[in-house]
């Protein structure tokens, strides 16, 4: 439910935007002139073998594309972006790599690791724990690199909602001054970067939103403070499934279009 | 791996176009503006409970809107396609309504159902079985009606492929004469209903039809000898997998709804 797309512009203006590491391909079917992907490699910083997504337009054939990541929510494997949110149809479109990596370390054997559904195996939150049993292989703030630029549906303040507050006690330990680091608002209220554009959609009808989860409305008054410019919108009738975001996947690949081919 | 998309104009004219009997609503999510939906009944003709997904485009708010049928295939629930063939926008925007049934009844607790994945639950082929145990659930054909006009991919010609023989051996019995009624192939040869304008899309890298489970070379010559129009698109590089469904099921719905909205 962190849902957001990244874009690592620079870096990734390579034909085929991977590391050097040794990858296995699992699976590559065409779609919409481009291939969607699967492969596998060793990660050293997880220390365990990690999959990701990444769909290659028809464009990266001639040139090279700029990518995007796209970072899931509680529960996904890199399975359910690619699946379900119809979004290579828009990459293809303006050529944009899209690359959709796991939420977790999985399979490592820590106790307690499969017990619960918001926590552990799937729920990452993109953090590096510091807290034993966790901290040998959850780091997935170090496999992934971040400049956020726009969100579907994020937990947009993870200290103050109950899954942040789970999820932060028992990776990075009690210590709250800690946790403010992979926190989108708490970021936001001391941001001093270059100039950013954000584009937040959101359901009305989000259950996780009315359950206080989300808590989008601190993330923009802390933007508001520090005149970042954020365009949020509250769209009447969705809810927080893959039917929400491949309404609106689309607008978030065009967005991140405008900067990425500028 | 029939997939064809059958159309239903004049009786499925309706606001909410199913036919009276008490539907369970099992999910409802906003999506393009429209809600997809899955319902769940209990089926006379096949004496189970189904459930079966149904996409209302935003126009039936206000209007009648006609409907298109997805048959799915072989393993498939009501599931595969709602989530992962990214319809929704094309009908949204060609105001045409989903209705994505189950493949086969489900949990009739016959001897032998779920041995194979290609027989039995999950393969019930849209056929009427007349053999035992399968005779009395096994009434896809009854279930669903019929008027072909796009596929993708489809069993072209069931009687002379492997996975036809098994199915109808099992499901019709021995006498092959009763196979050809719903074999596509065998139909064309002998049609002489209404014209129609077929459209297929078949992926040339598609894993069965190099294995000849799906034998479209057939079909295309008994339409030909019959003068029936089919275009037949042979998709460079693409597989069986939803991926290819996703990159072409726009140009299925804009084919049908140059009929529907006629």
């Amino acid at each position: 439910m962190f849902r957001f797309l990244w874009t690592k512009a620079a870096a990734a203006r390579a034909r085929f935007p991977v590391k050097k590491m040794t990858l296995t391909q699992i699976s590559s079917a065409k779609c919409f002139e481009g291939y969607q992907k699967v492969y596998e490699h060793e990660s050293s910083e997880l220390k365990c073998k990690m999959r990701f997504g990444i769909y290659l337009p028809p464009k990266t054939q001639h040139v090279n594309c700029p990518a995007l990541y796209w970072l899931s929510g509680l529960t996904c494997t890199e399975q359910n972006f690619i699946t379900k949110a119809a979004s290579q149809q828009a990459a293809a479109e303006h050529g944009i790599v899209i690359v959709a990596p796991d939420t977790s370390p999985r399979g490592c054997n820590i106790q307690g690791e499969d017990e619960s559904w918001d926590f552990g195996t799937g729920a990452g939150f993109y953090l590096n724990a510091t807290e034993d049993p966790w901290k040998m292989n959850y780091r997935m703030h170090a496999y992934i690199t971040e400049e956020s630029v726009s969100a579907l549906a994020p937990i947009c303040n993870p200290v103050l909602c109950p899954w942040g507050q789970k999820a932060f006690t028992g990776y990075l330990g009690s210590d709250k001054s800690k946790w403010e680091t992979y926190d989108a608002t708490c970021l936001a209220r001391t941001y001093s970067g270059p100039p950013l554009d954000i584009l937040i959609d959101q359901g009305k009808d989000d259950q996780f939103l009315a359950a206080g989860q989300l808590l989008p409305e601190n993330f923009i008054a802390a933007c508001t403070h520090k005149k970042i410019p954020v365009v949020f919108r509250l769209q009447e009738g969705y809810d927080h499934s893959y039917y929400f975001i491949a309404t609106f996947v689309g607008d978030h690949i065009k967005h991140h279009a405008k900067y990425l081919n500028a």
